[in-house]
């Protein structure tokens, strides 16, 4: 993290004025490198598996955010100290203090234990408080006049439940459908103390798959069925058990993962994790616990990379959030947000209908005898029926005033009625990436030490810097070739950079220090002949290559559809 | 619009919480648009310009926002009804009901011009109150013990300015650099009744370009000089002419625009526009009159965009800053922000020197000479040298003890000194593009009508979706082969969507309709010599190519590379 600091990838914000905790800045090269994580998941998500991505503001009504729960139950349980006023979250400093983990337990509980194992103040070893809830929102105010509380919204996922109906549209009423958002998040931590780790404001990208609760199946799972997963089912760590190891196909078939739509996502995680360069050591699935697993939930799993630092650390989460969010919404805003799901063949049910008998109903209410039939018509027939049978008579009310319908004036028959489909809420697959803590465990584990050198071993497809020119030394012909070839591979849309200072061994350093896959070296040759030498930062081996081809070449070597050592050999 | 918000492009957000006004949500259409037109300013700014990205919060602490002047000056002049409580922008009324524009008037000049013109309530003729000073942030408190307040950010330009320090330091300490950001902005508008104009929640693309102040020629001018402008100086303005076109090398040289460096950022944001297929006729650069410019910005240009709806709209602005925001928070931050400056050739200074007289010197402080003779010699010579002339000694304090040093004791001398340099703050000259209102315009324009078919003529680089996948009729043995190209174009990147209702004109004119640049049909000849056809959606004209060479002509087709036409005849 101090290489990344001073190299421009990662910094504390608003470090002039003396900082401000659970901020960070992505610096120069820090930000390119997060925004082609970014893009990465985009072509995951949105361009292979054909998720639409949308952006909905991260300032929110509070209407939208008492329907999500987030008004009432979005909290951590507080402590503060009561001599030096230091504010804590209960659960960490009972697990510092004890070891125990008590996510999920009432204030009440945490206050008993905080009392009953004696727990001072972390800091001064003061007396704490009794523990109670703080709504980790950021609140603020929206408008002049009458202002109405907004909140900075906690996940981007809400974005994508409150306009479903304009989506579903969109789809042209069809399930299933993935709909993606990556966007700003924000959580007002009691006391952020782990660096990139426990942000105020972070990035998410999710995706919300709305499903048929009676098809949690995956048409392309038969591409993921062999691969192998490490999983930390609930039952292995309560038995305190390692965790295991099977394939994707297994854990569907044993149940270990409630199913393949679930199971195709953990398999998505890993192979965008892996790509990113991390490693299948440092990776692994860990279930919910039933105690910290939301009430609604089908199922839930933590993709978790180690840090040595902080130990395993959840950098996604994929979890089956069943119908609960498109309900809640339904209810609050009174919108009808079912889907009308067809069956694939229409089905036959049979129905009492009612028939007027005309020879009664026509002479006694005349003129309102069509209205006041197309009334009993809306009425479900079984009502009537049981009120004759118990009334003999049905009490319709229409417009003031009540018309006694007696059980002569009807007839019932049974009627089969052909029905296409039926109303339902979808179910939701959600899986939802922590863009920052991603970034911090690519940098972490692309972190390597050799013999002469240290350097970030990043991916070449997202690296910040993608080439270094090199004039070998400062001489203008070879820094105006140098020079042209800039210009020429950034039209080309290639990120590549300069440098004419200092030794090309102290250049070649610098370059692998920031993790530039690829250096092109423009020498005395280069002036008569027109080749260059491109050197590959992780072999250290170098080629010379025409410099007509750069460009392509380079867009091949970055792009992965040619490895350095194939087109040296090919060559 | 109305297409725009039923196709998914754009709509209201939170509709079904009766919406929030000054938010909008981009849909499935218009995110993956936005994000194209954001990835192709990071190609202009980053790629080619070889500017480097960096992403700071949203949420900023007050100290940073005062520095910044927005906690004191980023207000609006209100005035409520005082029968039916509405609020107003005090200009947007008096404009309304006078025609005049009064931006920069003081609250008291705009409270006269309300009643002298017996001004009353847009709404219900009411009587307006005083006119008073409406703070724009949206205010939040940081933290949970000794809350903080923060503010959501005005603009994205100040994460640049605060971390200068650092950024400085990356460049290695030389001028000029570059250094952009992309991001949420946030403005609480009183009561904002412009659609996508006027956001509460917008998106910048901001460059903080940092110059030396003695030098604004840009190195690559001849590049965009026979550029033509269409300008509309402040003098044109003023004396009711219309605007004038020049080219950039007049504009500079005629003093039209302040300086090479502020014509070139013209040049690249129209080239920005036309590529995004705004017309020459429909752009203009309205340089600011000196009553709406900062008092501190040396020249600033709006980009504007005609629109039917609101008349000419400002989407980029073009600003020379000079020193304001580095020297600001230099002073607030009691940070040096200064940056030092070599000058070409080490410069040589004559400059006064004293030496000790030492026979006298040592005998009369002893011990403490040598500490005395080095406060002296950190003591301007001048200074002492103007004591002696007018008290004959100079008084000097020394760790609470006065040394009174007579004439007799110093000897003065001339000496050459070489100076390498100076400490100066960089001006400042800063595109800022707003992302919503580009968008916005991009949409306006390229809605097309011909006789028979209405749609968006999307340039192919920022269509959402790329190519549509048509089987001729819905047979299995088409829609295989359709599903299979469907999964190759998104292996290789492509953004492809598929759709097998309806006749094929149908599904032409859906697809034109949203603005996808291609459509390749597979038809019964596929099954049999494993051709498609490729139909281009502006001219309507079709082409029949081999299934394998499919991924590679779409991609050349997006990009540019080819046009539709020469690939037609070259076939």
């Amino acid at each position: 993290m101090n290489l990344a600091r001073k190299r421009g990838f990662l910094w504390s914000s608003f470090e002039i004025y003396s900082g401000s905790a659970g901020f960070f800045d992505y610096g120069p090269l820090g930000a390119t490198l997060k925004n082609k994580v970014m893009n990465k998941w985009r072509d995951y998500y949105v361009v292979r598996e054909g998720f639409y991505e949308i952006e909905s503001p991260t300032i929110m009504p509070e209407e939208a955010l008492k329907a999500s729960g987030h008004v009432d139950h979005f909290n951590d349980a507080m402590t503060q100290c009561k001599d030096c006023l230091d504010v804590y979250r209960a659960d960490h400093v009972i697990k510092e203090a004890t070891g125990k983990e008590v996510e999920g337990l009432e204030n009440q509980e945490l206050t008993e234990i905080l009392s009953a194992e004696h727990i001072g103040c972390p800091k001064c070893g003061g007396h704490l408080t009794h523990v109670w809830s703080y709504n980790l929102m950021f609140q603020t105010l929206i408008g002049a006049k009458g202002k109405k509380t907004g909140y900075m919204r906690p996940e981007t996922a809400q974005g994508i439940f409150i306009p479903f109906k304009r989506l579903l549209r969109f789809f042209r009423g069809k399930l299933p459908f993935g709909v993606v958002q990556l966007g700003k998040a924000y959580r007002n931590e009691i006391s952020p103390r782990q660096g990139m780790i426990r942000l105020r404001e972070f990035t998410q990208a999710e995706a919300e798959i709305f499903v048929d609760p009676q098809d949690k199946s995956h048409p392309h799972f038969s591409r993921v069925a062999e691969e192998l997963l490490t999983l930390y089912p609930a039952s292995c760590q309560e038995g305190e058990e390692e965790p295991i190891q099977v394939t994707a196909r297994a854990a569907v078939d044993d149940n270990i993962v409630a199913s393949e739509l679930l199971t195709y996502q953990l398999c998505l995680a890993r192979r965008f994790l892996m790509e990113l360069g991390l490693s299948e050591e440092v990776l692994r699935f860990r279930q919910h616990m039933s105690t910290e697993m939301a009430h609604y939930a089908i199922d839930c799993w933590d993709v978790e990379v180690y840090t040595d630092r902080y130990g395993w650390i959840e950098v996604i989460g994929i979890a089956d959030r069943t119908d609960f969010d498109l309900k809640s919404h339904s209810e609050y805003s009174k919108e009808d947000l079912q889907v009308f799901l067809e069956y694939p063949e229409p089905q036959s049910v049979k129905k009492l209908a009612l028939k007027a008998n005309m020879g009664k109903f026509g002479p006694l209410f005349k003129g309102d005898a069509p209205k006041i039939l197309r009334a009993l018509e809306e009425i479900d027939a079984d009502t009537i029926k049981q009120s004759f049978e118990e009334d003999g008579v049905f009490q319709l009310e229409l417009e003031g005033t009540v018309n006694q319908i007696t059980d002569d004036l009807i007839d019932f028959q049974v009627v089969e009625e052909t029905v296409r489909g039926e109303k339902i809420y979808p179910h939701v697959i959600e899986p939802s990436y922590g863009i920052d803590r991603i970034v911090y465990s690519v940098l972490l584990h692309s972190y390597t030490q050799e013999e002469d050198r240290t350097y970030f071993k990043l991916p070449a497809e997202v690296a910040p810097v993608e080439v270094n020119i090199f004039p070998l030394v400062n001489r203008e012909e070879l820094v105006s070739v140098a020079l042209q070839i800039l210009d020429d591979l950034r039209k080309e849309g290639i990120i590549a950079e300069k440098d004419t200072s200092g030794t090309i061994g102290r250049r070649y350093a610098r370059s692998d220090e920031i993790g530039v896959p690829f250096a092109v070296t423009v020498d005395h040759q280069s002036l008569e002949d027109d080749t260059v030498t491109i050197r590959e930062r992780d072999s250290q081996e170098q080629v010379r290559i025409d410099v007509d081809d750069l460009p392509e070449t380079l867009q091949l070597l970055l792009c992965g559809k040619k490895g350095f050592k194939e087109f040296k050999t090919g060559k």
